[in-house]
C-alpha cells in the first residue's frame, strides 16, 4: 500500500502533550518495585531506580485530565536493564517493573476513555546488550541466526554501538530480517494495544529509507497514528523525505532558551530566528511538531532560567500560543528543578500539587485557553511587533485573531498594536494603538474590529 | 555508473582549509569594482560592497602558502546581485565584479601549481530572484518553459522560497529537468575548470536523494573531488545515505564555543560531548569533515571569547590537533573581530599581517606542526585525561603518539599523563607521571616509550 500524500493526523494540532519518564512519575504499585529502589525524592544518579510505574500513571490520569492534558508521551517502557530503558531487551514485553503488558492495556483503555492519546518511544537504532538476539550473536557469531543482525567491528567494543556506548549495540538495518523484525514491533503495539503513535528515538542515526518504512508501516495500520521524530537538527530533510509527521522541536527550544532563559537575544533577533524555522518547514509539519520547554535530555527550563519563575512562565505562554503540539515535561508544571541528565529526571514532587501553586495555576489557565481557543491551535502565525524585550505574536484564524503580548524585560514596555481594536482578555478592556506591559508579564488580546 | 563504496578523497585529512568571502578578502583589480564600492575597512552593512575579487586572492596566494594553507573554500562567486551571492543569477558565469571566468581559471591554475586545492559553494536549493528562468517563469507561468521549475504557492510571495526569503526562490527538484540543469552545473566546473570539489549550501533543505545524485555526479567526474555539506545538525543521516564525504562541523563548533569561548562547560563535559559525536560518525566521515572555528554565518570565535586571545588560541590548538580538515576563516589569523552577520564579514585588515603578530605567529606554528606531523592528520583519537579545565588529547598512529595538553582555566593545573615517557616539544624535556600547565596554555608532547 502506498501512503504518500498522507497528512499528519489532525488531532496533533489540538493536542497538549505530557511527557513522562515512567520510573520518576508515580509509584502506583510497590509490589512490582525493582530490588534496591531508592526513597522517592532522593537526587537521582545514573543508575538509581525509584519504582514509578504505569499503575502510577493510571492513578494520576485524573490529575492530568484536570490539567487539560490530552496526549501522553512515555519514554521507553519495554523490558530493559537501565532506569531509562533505551537498552531494550524485549520489544514485546512491557517491563514487569512497570506493571507489564497488563498495565499498558489498562492505561491505554483508561486514556482512550478520557479521549487522551498515548504514544510510545520507539528505540529502533539499537537494543540493549542483554537482548537475547545480541547475546546469541555475540556468543556464536556465524553460527547464530542473528550473526548478521549486528555490525561487527575490529575496534572496541567489537560491534557498532550508538555513539560508542557498548551497552547499546546497533541493529544492522541493511539486513531485511532486522527491518521486518523492527517493523513487526511497530505494528504490534499499534494493532494489539491501540497506541496512538510512535516517538522515534535517535532518528538522525537511522537510515533515512528505514525511517520512511516505519512511517509507512504506521500509516498503513492507522493513518490517524502519529509519527514523531527525535531530531536535534533541522527537520527539513525528514519532511522532504516524507518520513515523519513532525519533530520534537529542539530548534525552537534553542531560541526559547536564548530569549527567555538566558536573555542573550533581544526580541527582534528571537522573532527572526523563529520566523526562519517557521518558513523553512512545510506548514503541515509546523502544525504537527511537538514543541517543548524540556525533556529527559535537557536541563529543566526553569533551571536554565536561573530559577526565575516569571521567565519560565513567559516561555510557557509563548509555547501555548505557538502552533504545533505543546508539551509539558512532567514536573515542570510544579516548578521541579534539575540540571543535565540525570538531574533533569527527578521524582515528581506530589506534595507540590496545590490549586494555588504559582506555576501550576498559571499553566492550568494557559492549557485551558489553548484548548478553548481554536485560533491558538489552528491559526496562522504573525509577529506584528518586536522591539527590545517585547513582542506580539498573532494567530489569525477565519476572520478572528488572538494575540499574545509579552514583555520579557526588566522595564515597562510600550507595544505598538496593529491597526484595529482589541479586547484584553484579563481585564476585558478595549484597546487600540499601544499597550503598556509591566516587566516580565504577558496578556492575551482578541481583535474586535 | 555506480559509485557506492567510494571513500572520501585522502587529501582531505591532510588539508588545511582557508575560507574566503570574496568581496572582503582582497581587492586585486579596482577596474572591475561594482559602482558604489565602500572604503576598505568600513563596518559592513547587509548591502555594502567592498570590491574584493579573485584577482585579490591570486595576489595573496603567497601569503596563504606561507601560512601553510593547502585548500581554499570560496563562498559563492557566480553572477548575483548581493554581496554574498547566494542569490545566483547565472550558474555558468563567475561574477565579472570578481574577475569573471578568466580570473577563476587563473586562480585554479595558480592554486594547483602550488598543490593547493579549491572548492566552490554550490547553491542548489534556490537561485536569485533575478535568475532569467525565474523571471520568465514568474512573468509567463504556464506559457514559460520554466513554469514548472519553481513551486507556486497561494501564500506570499507566491512561490516557495528559502526560509521565506522572497529573494531566494527555491528550485522544484521534483522536476527532472531542474535536476539535470543543476547537475550540469556540478559537472561543468569540475570538468572545465578542474575545481576540487563542492561545498553544498543548505543541504538540509534539499531532497536527500538529490544530494545523493550530486554526490554521485561529482564522483563520476572525479572520485578525488570533495563533497562537503553545510549541515547544522548531526551529519549521521547524510553519511548513512552516502550522500556526502563530510560536513562543516558545526556540532563540534558548538562544543568548542561552550568550552573555550563561553567557558560554561568543564573539560569532562566537553570531552564527553566531543567523544559522543566522534563515535556517532563513521570514521571515514570524521576524517573527511571540515572543522571550523568560524564562518560567514557565525560570530567570530575571538569575539565569542570576549576578545581574549589566549582562549581563542587554545581553541585553534585543539582544532589543529583534532582529526578532519581544520579551516581558518579569513582574518581569524590576525585577530579580526565581528559579531553576527554582516559583522563577521569585515574586510581583511592587511596592515595587521606582521611576522610577530601574536595570533598569526602561533597559528602559523600550529599549521606547520600539523602539516609536518602525520599522527595529527591520520592518527586515531583518545582523551586520556580531562579534569577541571584541563585535558589531554592524544593521536596514536602506527606506534607513535602525539599529545596536546591544554589548560583552559585561570589556575595552574596538574595533568596526569598516561604511563610511559614523553618529550615536550617546546622545551625538549622528558616527562612522565604528571605535567604542570600554567593558566590558559598548551603544549605538545610526543611519546618516547
Amino acid at each position: 500500500m502506498e501512503v504518500t500524500g498522507v497528512q499528519p493526523p489532525a488531532w496533533v494540532q489540538d493536542a497538549v502533550f505530557y511527557q513522562i519518564f515512567p520510573d520518576r512519575f508515580c509509584n502506583g504499585d510497590q509490589a512490582n518495585d525493582p530490588p534496591g529502589v531508592r526513597p522517592w525524592g532522593e537526587p537521582p544518579t545514573p543508575t538509581s531506580f525509584f519504582g514509578g510505574d504505569l499503575w502510577g500513571i493510571l492513578k494520576k490520569l485524573d490529575y492530568l485530565e484536570n490539567l487539560g492534558v490530552n496526549a501522553l508521551y512515555l519514554t521507553p517502557i519495554f523490558l530493559a536493564s537501565t532506569n531509562h530503558r533505551y537498552d531494550t531487551e524485549d520489544y514485546f514485553q512491557v517491563d514487569p517493573v512497570l506493571g507489564g503488558n497488563t498495565a499498558l492495556r489498562e492505561l491505554v483503555r483508561e486514556a482512550h476513555r478520557r479521549k487522551m492519546r498515548i504514544i510510545l518511544d520507539g528505540v529502533f537504532n539499537h537494543c540493549g546488550r542483554g537482548h537475547p538476539f545480541f547475546r546469541d550473536a555475540q556468543a556464536r557469531r556465524r553460527q547464530s541466526p542473528y550473526g548478521d543482525w549486528f555490525m561487527w567491528e575490529e575496534e572496541e567494543p567489537g560491534y557498532s554501538c550508538w555513539a560508542g556506548c557498548p551497552g547499546l549495540p546497533e541493529w544492522n538495518h541493511d539486513n531485511p530480517q532486522v527491518r521486518e523484525y523492527l517493523l513487526s514491533v511497530v505494528r504490534y503495539w499499534l494493532e494489539e494495544y491501540e497506541i496512538d503513535g510512535w516517538r522515534l528515538d535517535t532518528v538522525e542515526y537511522l537510515p533515512p529509507d528505514f525511517v520512511r518504512e516505519v512511517y509507512r508501516t504506521v500509516k498503513t495500520v492507522n493513518p490517524e497514528a502519529y509519527v514523531l521524530g527525535e531530531v536535534m537538527g533541522l527537520g527539513t530533510p525528514w519532511f522532504r523525505h516524507r518520513a515523519l509527521d513532525g519533530v520534537m522541536h529542539y530548534r525552537l527550544w534553542e531560541g526559547l532558551v536564548h530569549f527567555f532563559a538566558e536573555e542573550v537575544w533581544d526580541a527582534p533577533r528571537f522573532v527572526r530566528y523563529v520566523w526562519h524555522i517557521w518558513r523553512s518547514y512545510p506548514m503541515w509539519a509546523n502544525f504537527a511538531s511537538y514543541t517543548l520547554l524540556g525533556s529527559h535530555d535537557k536541563p529543566r527550563f526553569l533551571t536554565l532560567a536561573g530559577g526565575e519563575r516569571r521567565k519560565f512562565l513567559l516561555a510557557v505562554a509563548f509555547l501555548f500560543a505557538f502552533p504545533g503540539a505543546p508539551a509539558i515535561y512532567y514536573g515542570d508544571e510544579v516548578g521541579l528543578a534539575g540540571g543535565d541528565d540525570p538531574d533533569c529526571r527527578r521524582c515528581f514532587p506530589w506534595e507540590e500539587v496545590q490549586p494555588d501553586h504559582p506555576i501550576l495555576s498559571v499553566i492550568g489557565k494557559l492549557v485551558r485557553r489553548r484548548r478553548e481557543t481554536e485560533s491558538l491551535r489552528r491559526g496562522g502565525l504573525k509577529f506584528p511587533f518586536a522591539q527590545g524585550r517585547a513582542l506580539l505574536l498573532s494567530r489569525p484564524f477565519l476572520g478572528t485573531e488572538t494575540l499574545l503580548a509579552l514583555n520579557a524585560g526588566t522595564k515597562e514596555e510600550v507595544l505598538m498594536l496593529p491597526s484595529g481594536r482589541f479586547r484584553e482578555e484579563q481585564s476585558g478592556e478595549f484597546l487600540s494603538g499601544t499597550l503598556r506591559l509591566p516587566p516580565y508579564s504577558f496578556t492575551f488580546l482578541k481583535r474586535v474590529s
